[in-house]
């Protein structure tokens, strides 16, 4: 049985203290936030403090608070020589303090508070200083997920970043569907299947491959038409701007 | 039983003519293309012609073909006083020509060659000149799905406007993402999970609802370390430009 402590008691780590409580291979032996409040959504069956003085002995420490906490509660652990690891895509395991041994358990997803995910699919980016670590690392991920990667610092930056494009600004896209439609008096309900449709495209090819649309035909009297219609300058700007981008990569010619 | 010609052989009327044809209540009795060359994928059952004289009587005509060649095909249609529909989201009812009764069938979905998809599922957005037949386009409809909408011609532009944003510019938002991870040797794998759960969580939620990401809460840090990392100079102005879409949504707070 692998014993972890849990620093941090939002979104991911609710979710990963939810699936690692789940497997029969881990156990989370004590959950840790810096305010009491904090700690109240979490089972009642839980260990749980605000006193980081008071940390039980662990086989890995993980810590999952917001990107820009993460160096500073690394640097406030009061031993030295552990497991420490952190669940963030974008802070390179460098910025965490050096007393202890470092690593990263990054699953690659969107948490939302009120919303179940099924952890067995999501990938799970791991990082280590060394090989025994890495292992321990490795089943601790394969008890909650079939999904495991070995990723880079550097790797890990562009793949957050990688991640801003395919879910923080797509879902802005769907927003700016949601307004054009509720701007018309059309039911949104209308874009959800082709919404589905076009995620599940990309399983079976490439993004490249399914590109369909105006700008890909490089069809100019329909763009012009639809900047026509826009009425916000912000949906024109975005418009002109990924449509120019689409007939840059295929030169306007089907594939 | 609803007699069908279909005009055109492309994804959309293939895609048609299947679905069509597998609904007791409707029948395709001809499908045309100028090309005979365009008919020979089609099922060798189906009665084909590319002489556009030797059209048979029919219930309904629909014309399936590139959005700048519909209005033209109605004008050469060798009859008039015949239900003539169309399957384009971007071609006014009032550009076909008059001498036949006009309606819209378009199918909100992106389809593609080769791939199978669920009819059932995909909402028709029906139009037609008099009530008449705009019931018997309700029939056919309900033949073949379970979702119809009433969408008038004004409403549709609008529609096929907000389809280019929540499906060209979303596949081409994917694509960013598979550039970013092959540039640094990363599976596109790691990134579909991800995809997918962002398009599964507007089918419980508003998108503005569900945004994320470091635009959402106005994080500078993090945005200025992505625009350093990002190479490609296009997808630096769609760092840029998106980000601040977002940041002007939301004023730089979580909801």
């Amino acid at each position: 049985m692998i014993r972890i402590v849990l620093l941090g008691a939002g979104n991911v780590a609710t979710h990963l203290i939810k699936a690692f409580s789940a497997s029969s291979e881990t156990e989370i032996i004590m959950a840790y936030n810096r305010s009491k409040t904090g700690l109240k959504h979490l089972d009642s069956t839980l260990k749980t403090t605000s006193d980081i003085d008071t940390l039980p002995e662990a086989d890995c420490y993980i810590i999952a608070v917001p990107d820009d906490a993460v160096a500073k509660l690394s640097h406030s652990l009061p031993f030295s020589g552990k497991l420490v690891v952190h669940t963030s895509g974008s802070v390179n395991l460098q910025e965490t303090d050096a007393k202890n041994r470092r690593g990263v358990f990054y699953p690659l997803q969107t948490f939302s508070k009120n919303r179940e995910v099924d952890f067995s699919e999501i990938p799970i980016c791991l990082e280590a200083e060394d090989e025994t670590d890495y292992n321990l690392l490795k089943k601790m991920a394969s008890a909650i997920s079939v999904k495991q990667y070995q990723i880079d610092s550097a790797q890990r930056k562009q793949l957050h970043l990688a991640a801003v494009f395919v879910c923080n600004f797509v879902n802005y896209l769907y927003h700016t569907g949601y307004q054009i439609t509720a701007e018309n008096n059309i039911s949104f309900d209308i874009l959800k299947p082709l919404i589905q449709e076009t995620a599940s495209k990309i399983e079976k090819a490439t993004p490249a491959e399914m590109q369909t649309g105006p700008a890909k035909r490089n069809d100019k009297k329909t763009m012009e038409k639809h900047l026509e219609a826009l009425t916000l300058p912000e949906h024109k700007e975005i418009y002109t701007l990924l449509s120019q981008a689409i007939i840059n990569t295929y030169g306007g010619k089907e594939l």
